[in-house]
């Protein structure tokens, strides 16, 4: 409701702000007895972790996890779990030139009007720093995801300006600093990432991300459809501004004949749906992609107004990555965990463990 | 939780099915006091009623709205306020050859396995009948937004399969049957219609809507931003398989320096933003594009299986939109209604009904 | 949280006034698959029905219940279930005279000042009449959990007024006008509630609800404890000042040694906690008492004030019940129901179908 | 949904368990810019805390909370308020002899049947313990509500076990260990509590809490009544059985004519309502009696089975407070004040911050 609780029966309660003392949040609805420990966590993290390489902030954090509560014996007791990150180095001077003034493209304008007052240290609550908890959260529903139905879960960058960034090889994503599915294109990334960090300048993005192994089912009619949340889920993770789930504007031009993915006794012929028809899934792949915008703190100069309604001109020095999309993917590949988790138990609830299937479909469609 | 409720504050509770006796919906937080009855409703039940052009399902449903409770001598009395919809027109043997089998690209097949049982009768709960309803309780909730705030909400359709539709003016969407924002367009838009039509197939579209007149501040950080819950409602939305708030996924290929808009004492320069940042309004228009892909239900023969995952072939006749898109724009309208009421009120619960606002900057936004 | 939808994952959406066109309540959340007619819910609506006796209100209402949707072919589909009950004997002109002053201990008062406006024909929003769709949702409630776990719930009047009511014969309950689970006490209780309702005032009553067969393990740590969800659920009934769970206030003058129920390899030894134990059902009996006040509408003429707030003598005829605690035996049935089934569908969405039970202490509770 | 949430708007999210490294909660939905630290909330924790008198548990715990976010320079931001308190005495050996077997009248029992698992140390999540972010949060919703609308919430012991406690004399309340409203009784009390510890046993207790300055028109109808959400606030604090409203279970022999509270212009006559009529304040003092049962965990030797459902005697050693209700003032304050500030923000999302009155009744009710 006022904004920092996501999901519904998985409830991920988040809080804290970039420079605060500490940023985290509380995962309550958790099945009981999961083997769970930081070691579980900590991972995911790590892959969102700033200063990990020259293309993102170096503000040096080790973004350490701590679980405070809800795992006993290294098990999960079905009470809520808190995830606890210590924020470590938070040199708030670096902002000070930017308390006065709002930097164009930044929610430093709409808080300081909303609330009538912001912490402006490192943007406060709306830094994506608020992202970390989440990847923990997201680390404890895919280790369900995968333990109860084998779901697995990725994403990668497809885009990076006007560059487009091909997925044709999964096993690259880990091994280049940008989770490009593909090889031979480092050296080209690095370089436009040089240039443009070189220019003061910032740039937006495309990512992918997929769930596989989903059985039919889940979702509901109406306004709770799987797409929808994943779309909510999406479009609230920091700068993203467009969301598409399978063929996404793609199936604005497209004809009926060539949208709607044929079915045979041995599954579906194509996956236009993106996994979702009606809202449920259908048991093929959950596919999104998502657009994430250039980063609003650059040193370019730019024309902004001061407190008073006065002309100011804003340059952003401080630690900022140059393109906010190459630490997003680990961020919305748990969103997305996120909303599955919250779609099993939901679906679990109304029509209990069992799934309806005829065997014949049910085999087709593994 | 189900899915049948729109709304935290201004709650919409959505039932009914394609073919059943009636729909409707009840709406709990509306506020008191307000002028309201049957008259301020149908106008916008009548733009998206079927049979109104031959472009259009063929169903002639007058879709005759009727108050039963919350309005008390003409005006809402703050208790729910229950619409409801008579089906008049249910020809469900239409349907009876796709009881047996899926219609590919429809929500049939996922219906079946997740409850074991599903309404055929003109897809049930999963016919876009279903938004009727919804833009009943839009028509609600836009008098209040307009009342109270002077907001103006409106849409258009921006292109149809592979026709882009410009959008110079907005004073002839409500002059043709496609709610296009340009004069001189029609005659192609029908002829291209009519050949869709005899070829059995459908077609995608883009609808872009606007909202006009807000005040800063609405929205919450994090999960709840204003953005996040415009993608859930659009994406809610029947075929919806696309949303982009301002750039959308223009700004994969920004620069931070463009994308940013930029402040002066006068107000915003741009909108690539979409009048959102950190998920909090901008003062600035709301700005929204979805993708609606085309029709499930078409004549051209379609490769499917049966309830027991034999091979079926599918051919749809019954009456359809050959473009879904076109009757989607009321209710774009409508859903985007639905979530600035319910922002408009959350931001009025936690930070009080005065805007807070240095009076310099609340002018130059106006 | 406006007040109309009780429940979370079996969500009742209640709308209508007493003398509107029509109440009733939709049913989000419901499981698939369930036989359900009319007929089920029908005779429970006739439990609640005025009229059937001359000590309830003599309006002449059938309380028809029709359902509009959710069911498909006798078996419900999973989507809502819209119940719809006509109103059809509405004298409001009876409610004439209440119209410009406030009944003392009647909501009157506080609708007017909380809305600025209230439908004052026959209480609107606040009449108990507003319970018949909540007994019509129990009623599908209450199917569930008896084809699923078994459960029953019942109730009785345990005191009206001075006079002590023993609980010494079940079957007596369906056998007099006062849902008295006695033989023999029925013509007290006529001559007492004749001579009540000569002398035009009312009078209090306090009722005994219990479900019997659940599982151990519904319910929730904390805040969503299954007694305090029970609380929440008795003291929204109309009219209810008072509830006990278990030993309830008799538990003050208790020391531990008696109240804690000791456990033998047979079972509970005795019941004091009603059922639950910190926050989660024992598999024992659910016990509840409810305390229910007088009417506040009565013949006896009482000070108040009018719309201006000057003096006024306020005198209601109309046709109202001198003890609301009759009528009130399915109703709280109902709620309790209500709050059992969504206990139901929580845990089975965080713990799964299977119950967590050593065998011996399972066979030890039933 | 899974009980660690409470409130709709100011909602708090508790975590933690008794002998785990910290406890805590996170408000969401504060109003901004309202001048909160430490020192606002620590002395509602110390009254509240172990180890003040010899009546209570020996448990040596300082209680010191830590603001972890949405404070900024001595002012709340409008995001996330998470308090942290770090547990310190955690002697869990104590109750080593308790891990096997189930405490009659404890949640041993139900939390090892509905998650398959629990962790013993202390009562784990089922501690009274876990109470104290509640008061934390109280304290915040306290301030609140006092600087803006003058809103006065006190509590006090009226019974423990066989012994009435009189309520004359507020000034007493802070002045006795047992939160006595009443001079002279102090010696009575601690001679009982005394011979009650000698013997091993616990007793039960009631509590009054009222709650002064309301404004006419908080709550909701039907369902979001502001007694049923007291009542449900109520039952949820560990070991309370019973809830009343004003005259409570008094009403059941009480006369329509006696128990509805008269109004005059200068205000009502009486406060059988307790404050609340038809679910909305009325303006008067919100006035709650609660029935507290004895501890379960008492040295007293009693008959239970082990987790092989074999017998077992069990005696609690460790510390444990010999009658629960004594610290539970402080609590049962906080829990009023969480209902009515999130009641406060419902009411001004719906109906604005205007109060509706007409003068002469808004004056009359002061």
């Amino acid at each position: 409701m006022s904004g920092s609780t996501f999901g519904e029966l998985f409830r991920v309660t988040n809080f804290g702000e970039s420079h605060g003392p500490a940023i985290g949040c509380v995962i309550d609805g958790c099945p009981p007895g999961m083997a769970l420990s930081e070691a579980d966590i900590q991972p995911e993290l790590d892959r969102r972790r700033p200063g990990t390489s020259r293309h993102v902030t170096q503000r040096n954090e080790p973004d350490a996890v701590e679980i405070l509560s809800g795992v006993y014996e290294g098990k999960t007791t079905g009470t809520p779990i808190c995830l606890l990150i210590r924020n470590t180095d938070q040199r708030s001077k670096d902002y000070g030139n930017i308390v006065q003034s709002f930097r164009p493209g930044h929610a430093d304008y709409t808080y300081w009007h909303k609330y009538g007052i912001r912490d402006p240290r490192g943007g406060g609550r709306s830094s994506a720093r608020l992202t970390a908890p989440m990847v923990g959260a997201g680390a404890v529903a895919r280790k369900w995801l995968a333990e109860h139905f084998g779901i697995r879960i990725r994403g990668c960058m497809t885009a990076i300006g006007e560059i487009e960034i091909p997925r044709d090889d999964w096993s690259q994503v880990e091994q280049n600093p940008f989770f490009a599915a593909t090889a031979g294109k480092t050296d080209e990334l690095e370089a436009y990432m040089d240039a443009l960090r070189k220019s003061g300048d910032s740039v937006g993005a495309r990512l992918y991300v997929e769930a596989s192994g989903l059985p039919v089912g889940w979702g509901a009619p109406l306004f709770d459809k799987l797409d929808a949340d994943i779309a909510y889920a999406m479009m609230g993770i920091n700068a993203v501004k467009g969301v598409e789930i399978g063929a996404g504007f793609e199936s604005v031009r497209q004809r009926g004949s060539e949208h709607g993915d044929e079915l045979t006794p041995e599954g579906f012929v194509g996956n236009h749906a993106g996994g979702v028809l009606g809202g449920i899934s259908t048991g093929q792949d959950i596919t999104v992609n998502i657009a994430i915008k250039p980063t609003s703190s650059i040193r370019v100069p730019r024309r902004s107004i001061d407190l008073q309604g006065h002309p100011a001109q804003v340059e952003t020095f401080g630690r900022h990555d140059p393109c906010v999309g190459i630490r997003a993917t680990p961020i919305a590949e748990a969103m997305l965990a996120l909303v599955l988790i919250d779609h099993a138990l939901r679906h679990r609830a109304q029509c209990g463990d069992v799934q309806v299937a005829t065997p014949d479909i049910a085999a087709a469609r593994r």
